[in-house]
């Protein structure tokens, strides 16, 4: 709706996604049927992996693989991130995500000269909170699940919305999901990002029915959005009201935004773990609140390298463009999730943004 | 040898084992036929979890369900903690835990009022470096293993020496392994650790053939440890000088310590991670050099709060208790190990300390 900030990038990537990363490719599982409503996605960095930080803001974090980034460490790369749902249930899918790359002969090299048959593959992970909204409890991301989206990782566009770790996302009291947004700058250099929102706290203000982020849009971006009808938003305002009187009689369950930024920029260690950390600026713009003792918020950084390695200033507009592209993810994710009624198989019934707000589509 | 530091604890529990903090169980998987050489042990909670905090110290870490244990977060307590071999991708035996956890209703209550159909188990777990070691690289821990290893749990003392998380281990040129050992204080508290030593340094002070931390044992504990024959000595240096020299012109392997103290304290989430990280003074007391880029040295520490809250000097003498627990579990661990050659199936030879040393055995 508006131009981007002040200097920085004014253009997206070619497919304004995450794969606009050279050679970062995307996998989803989604498991959407009847009983069903989770999935994992496979982020796949290049063959000799990328460059690594994460940093956990969010009071109720499931991750694994994570202290091995710490910039005092040694392993300063990863093969793969995997972002599921299933809550901690859902780390098992880092398994067969590590299965696949071994037997794919990548990972980090234990033996000298390195042997493709001895390597231990470097893949963190981080879940959000989905269980029983599809139905069953049990029905949570598997080991082969993360293999299944590993096996269908591509350079193509991702798809947006509900599906891999975005199928069973709510944010406040709409379906949450996932998006993706990316961008060029100046110097050369491309950022983007992969998010899925699934937050205690909401993603649309409820005293516009606007998304939080939608201001960040680069030029044209969001131009199809609009403010909705008064009538769209009075009902919207009234649902969220009685959302909030039942949510205060149950404990709030958890939740967890969860993704990946990338840039092909050369970074280091320490400086992905502070493009991460900064990622989560753009949470705090696009959701409201964020970063509860209820949700487990968590966002990974990854720098492939085949571009320059930045000063100072080039790498700050590498983390402010890596933070916005964040937010417009977020943007992306509630326009494009659908609802979906899951109640006839004991799980819940999630309206989209773009069905809460049907005048607010061009 | 020698008495306890002055004001610390003269006796041990009654196994001087990790199962004299009432409540604890330990269950251990052991995968040591032809070709194999690993296992993963699980330290169970009381039933309604433990009280715990966690400190990664080693440069080259495999975790998993570490950062929710961080005391700004929302969960304070764990249901079970994994040690297990196979780098990295024996964490795949959390999933099992988890599941055998879930399947017995026991985890974090996720809905309110608490349903046990409905529980997300806590189980952080670390791993050791021991791939390849019995043969093929792929002879790992899975999630059956860890479900093993769950059934097999029982508040009898755990077995010693190259059993479940240490089946495969090294400590320098000599086999590691797992031991435990335990501190009753005056103020009626009991700590207690258990610890699979495997390490690219040495627990064995090569000056004098004698584990560093043979020195912090309880009077009696280590009475039937003498100084080794000069022959013994000898031999054991010579083969020394031919692993470093061997080691030179290799890559060092990960390798990695990793272990649980508990207490009946009641101790808060962030007073269990001050614990843990002062029981790393106990692997660095035990352990030369340790913390290096390839040992991934993980601790946690668990309180089941059965006892009081301590004043700040009984929580000091508790914290020192516990690092005394771990060198001594250390020296358990090195005594109990036994000689193993798997040579013939792709794997190593590796020598235990009361092989290397006969003559230090009364």
């Amino acid at each position: 709706m508006t131009s981007g900030p002040a200097g920085g990038p004014t253009a997206a990537g070619p497919t304004n996604s995450l794969v606009d990363v050279a050679g970062i490719r995307v996998g989803h599982l989604t498991r959407d049927e009847p009983g069903w409503l989770t999935g994992v996605t496979v982020v796949l960095a290049p063959p000799g992996g990328a460059v690594a930080g994460v940093d956990v803001r969010g009071g109720g974090p499931g991750t694994r693989e994570t202290d091995l980034l710490d910039p005092r460490n040694l392993v300063d790369r990863v093969d793969a991130v995997l972002l599921g749902g299933g809550s901690a249930f859902g780390l098992a899918a880092a398994d067969g995500v590590m299965d696949a790359l071994a037997a794919d002969g990548r990972g980090w090299p234990m033996v000298t000269p390195p042997d493709p048959a001895r390597v231990v593959p470097i893949v963190p992970a981080a879940i959000l909170f989905d269980l029983g909204r599809g139905g069953p409890w049990a029905h949570r991301p598997r080991a082969e699940d993360g293999r299944a989206a590993y096996a269908a990782a591509t350079d193509a566009p991702p798809g947006q919305g509900n599906v891999g770790a975005g199928t069973g996302a709510r944010a406040g009291g709409l379906r949450g999901g996932l998006g993706t947004a990316s961008a060029t700058l100046p110097s050369g250099a491309t950022v983007a990002a992969l998010v899925v929102v699934n937050a205690v706290g909401s993603a649309v203000d409820l005293t516009t029915g606007l998304p939080y982020a939608v201001g960040l849009g680069l030029p044209g971006e969001f131009a199809h959005v609009r403010q909705p009808s008064q009538a769209d938003l009075v009902a919207a305002q009234e649902r969220w009201r009685a959302d909030v009187e039942a949510a205060e009689t149950a404990r709030p369950g958890l939740a967890t935004t969860i993704g990946v930024i990338a840039t092909n920029a050369t970074l280091t260690n320490a400086q992905c773990q502070k493009m991460a950390g900064v990622g989560h600026d753009g949470i705090a713009r696009a959701v409201r609140p964020v970063h509860t003792l209820f949700d487990g918020d968590t966002l990974f950084a990854l720098a492939t390298g085949s571009g320059p390695a930045p000063d100072p200033g080039e790498q700050t507009a590498i983390m402010e463009a890596g933070a916005d592209c964040v937010a417009r993810a977020i943007v992306h994710a509630m326009l494009a999730a659908t609802s979906v009624d899951r109640a006839a198989h004991g799980g819940v019934a999630l309206r989209s943004w773009s069905d809460a707000f049907p005048s607010a589509l061009a």
